[in-house]
């Protein structure tokens, strides 16, 4: 497998899902770069686990005044077989405050990626921390 | 590469790094399962990076009135070739307030495993948050 080739396609991915992610629209595309049992460990909430679960949240997220979420995502390792990846990322979150000033927490995140039998890389694992106590 | 196997192997190793650490005394012994260029990503602090960042943590750790971590790791999961593999766990990081009494904060990490060239299972990445807002 050439890993050259297969960072430039995770790192393209996740860079499509950022920007899907930050539109704040498009539920279905946003859930489509989680895989089908993906494990997203938000701080402050309960494990969400599976499509069910992360549809519920992304749906809940978009309709939060003023939330958008952006990250981007970098130094990507491999398993050596190159099915397996993990990458870390930093990420902001913003909603409003309840007199409407929008307030941005800062997370650092780790994301585990699966290429599936499609051979398109999924997200498997998804989890993030502040780096600021908040 | 007998996957069952492994499962046991890495959990074990995981189980014998969980004890070292909640005995909290063998700072060597706690790094040793660390590979050398770990990445920690702990709630509200800088990210740490290999082992001169993870020992001057451990030892600041063991340092803290009253400072207690234990865990407990699950779910392996591994790349096709078994050199990479991710668990989920949840710890427990027991500190004193100001007036003495422990205040233990519960978490969810994820972890992730590489199986070096010696065969031996070492941690290179570990990240967790909280479930509920501190």
């Amino acid at each position: 497998m050439d890993l050259a080739l297969e960072r430039t396609r995770v790192l393209q991915r996740d860079a499509e899902w950022a920007a899907a992610a930050s539109e704040g629209h498009d539920l279905e595309r946003v859930l489509s770069f989680w895989t089908d049992d993906a494990v997203l460990l938000a701080p402050g909430l309960a494990a969400m686990v599976g499509k069910d679960a992360l549809r519920q949240y992304v749906q809940g997220s978009m309709e939060i005044p003023g939330f958008r979420i952006t990250w981007r995502s970098t130094d990507v390792t491999f398993s050596p077989d190159g099915n397996l990846a993990y990458m870390f990322g930093r990420n902001a979150v913003t909603v409003n405050t309840p007199n409407g000033t929008p307030n941005t927490t800062e997370g650092r995140a780790v994301t585990i990626w699966r290429r599936e039998v499609d051979g398109e890389w999924r997200c498997a694992v998804d989890i993030w921390n502040a780096e600021s106590a908040s």
